[in-house]
């Protein structure tokens, strides 16, 4: 239902700077998998273990690397890095719908609060005292934002998200449906038995271009922020504890938790359901395998791992067995 | 607060089609559980471990196998299965509140959107652009629904639930509150030590009859789509990565994730916090254990497993200790 | 923005009955970590690994041990608990916004509900038929309230939170955004390869001083109830299944789920990413470490674990390799 937009393949190979072998007049309306692909669309092979599908695809051109041009007699757009390619040429094709700048009439903006004439309050919206929208801002319907929270130019924040009070949220930022930003970490001193809560006086800071997953949560600091840095990548349903920081250019996938005030460096990558226990330290350049449990401080870059292989229930049984009397198996 | 259902015994046995034994005429008011049960309320029994609650229980009658019929001396309705006899049972005493057809004033709907006479379009809904709300479709209050989505009949999607762009839903589901359809996968290409985005052209297609958990994200496809069979159960904070089909029937309990383009089969299940790396393939009727880590593809049906069995921590750290050296000790 | 509070520390003294050593007269204005703290701030520690920031920390005052007062100069409170002082000096700083009380004109009120005059019913919050809103509650805007649901003195549930249908929320709650109470757990019956729907006919019933973490769920229970204590804490992206109990003083870290039925005792904590399995029962005072599966009742007080140790990816698939013949080595 969106217009069509479309690219002959030399206008491709000009905008995406790669090299042309082929038909240039090529008209390409769209981009899919080898296997997906009509006539009309440029698709892409970044794996080898996808040759087999170059010979039966019906796309109309691919964004192949050199080393597997060969295996394509068809129209190609050839890169050093097929994968960045595709990456770029996918944002050449995405329709984003415009949208009208100005506040809905169905939102709810406080006087004290300030929101650029650029920018785009949908219905439903609550932007609460003192807080600042910048320029081309799009907060969609149901989103909350608190008192003195400022949201940076060009950020984009999806439907029902919660930011509470106090939180800066960087410029070209996209935080996804149901994320919030800004809650009380589970942080209780215990008296006669009783928990008695530990107020969070801190806030949540986050860099520029953070891209949050849907339903994410991050804590605010109990005293001192937690605090993002740049270009940073989050999945869906992570949890971020209270004082917890993350460096510039790490990513970390779905399901996983990172427990309070424990620091991660930069360009770091968690697996999908890893989690990092309390007042931990990860260095850079680390990178953790799906479901580990990390429970001490990291200070050497590299792959770290825990737990077991995957194999058979009835295996399993066995050697879990083995697993109860390993102690008196490794004083052998 | 809402009004009485009432059956008799024998009418709950003909809407049942259940083998009464005991007096026809007792009125029966609810369903409850062995211990919670009043001389108003029937019962079920569908474990061997539950037959001491059958002396003390309360309840007017109670649903059985025959095998158990035995240990009860009360009035019964008997059936080779009894579990569910009592799902059956369940639907009766649900009180659904009626709810009036039509579109609150407190809501928003976009004029090139097509609503149906009998839907129910609740405060603080958003419709947008060129969706269609089939006959019969309740949205709760603060559902968002994207552009060029389609929700069909009869599907019920609870509050604040956010639907994104191009969508489509089917017939008869079941969407709780706080779901997130449609949102952008992990996925991005790295360039000088940055993340380039991949956007994510493909859509998410869900089946008839599914049930989602409240906040599970499903993401939509990259290239392709996300495609959720009929007939599927997915529980509360399941992460469905871009591009993960899931066949018709399969199940998935809490905390489960599933990463990106990874397909399962047809009636699987995969119990709580289950995860899936990325592009494998699952064949049908394969049952995951709970916590379990699946790395490579299953090709051959059955019961799968990973991790280690729980014990007291001062034994688990000896045996931890054990782990560290498994590959000395797998080479006596 | 907020004004700014102050106090001497002999006012501190006073308020928190801690021992004073210092100059009674230094004006504090906020609470802060020992490297963040300004000279305006008063600082804390409650570990000996945090002595060597005593040398350089800028804090006005500290909070502290006797034992640890000897490290630090300066003014001091002392104390038995420096921990617990901490936490109720927090709620000194804590800026709390004054809310007026009443009902947003953007807000959604069905005339059969009761909502107490010192109440705030924020933006685009619905409180459906006969629910009760008792004195000085805070509903944040998007909130939902299904109907017959009663919501206690001095609870607050923060933005686009969703509480179906017949639920209890007990005095002094604090539900963070995206909660979900009372949403029907994963129970299907099957019949001829398709699931039939248990439909929950029991309710959730949420004790006092009970506070939810952002985006946790709990499902409403099938027959019978979900039910938590008084005084139990819980994070966030925490799944309560059906028809679980949880008992007072009980706390439960981030990502993890509790499946159905199971029974958790008094003053048990369980670390993040746990899971516990359906049908069993945790009695008082059990510790659970962090991502550990349980599997069995516990029966016995104490601390419980599973999983491996993490360790470098290359060792771990050498030792991984060792737990498939774990079976055999066991027989040695």
């Amino acid at each position: 239902m969106s217009p069509l937009t479309s690219f002959k393949l030399s206008e491709l190979a000009n905008i995406l700077e790669a090299e042309l072998d082929g038909n240039p007049d090529i008209e390409i309306f769209g981009l899919s998998s080898l296997d997906l692909a009509s006539e009309k669309d440029i698709s892409f092979i970044s794996r080898e273990s996808f040759i087999p599908q170059l010979q039966s695809t019906n796309a109309a051109a691919i964004i192949c690397s050199k080393a597997l041009s060969d295996h394509y007699k068809g129209s190609k757009l050839i890169s050093d890095d097929p994968y960045l390619l595709y990456a770029k040429c996918s944002s050449l094709f995405k329709s984003k719908p415009l949208q009208n700048p100005g506040i809905s009439k169905l939102a709810s903006v406080d006087s004290s609060a300030s929101v650029a004439d650029s920018a785009v309050i949908s219905n439903f919206v609550s932007v609460s005292k003192n807080s600042i929208i910048e320029d081309d801002v799009i907060l969609m319907p149901g989103v909350f934002i608190g008192n003195d929270t400022v949201v940076r130019k060009g950020t984009i924040i999806h439907s029902n998200a919660s930011i509470y009070e106090s939180i800066e949220i960087g410029e070209g930022c996209i935080i996804h449906s149901g994320v919030v930003i800004g809650s009380d970490g589970l942080g209780f001193a215990k008296e006669s038995n009783q928990w008695v809560k530990i107020e969070h006086l801190g806030k949540v800071l986050i860099g520029n271009n953070v891209e949050l997953g849907s339903n994410t949560t991050i804590d605010r600091g109990s005293v001192g922020d937690t605090v993002l840095g740049d270009n940073i990548k989050i999945d869906n349903l992570v949890h971020i504890a209270h004082n917890v920081s993350i460096g510039s250019g790490s990513a970390i996938a779905a399901n996983s938790a990172i427990a309070g005030s424990t620091k991660i460096g930069k360009n770091c990558t968690l697996a999908g359901c890893t989690a990092l226990v309390d007042n931990i330290q990860i260095v850079d350049e680390v990178h953790i395998t799906a479901k580990s449990l990390i429970t001490k401080s990291i200070k050497e870059s590299g792959i770290y791992s825990s737990g077991t292989p995957f194999m058979k229930n009835s295996d399993w049984k066995k050697n879990a067995v083995g697993f109860k009397k390993l102690h008196k198996l490794s004083k052998l």
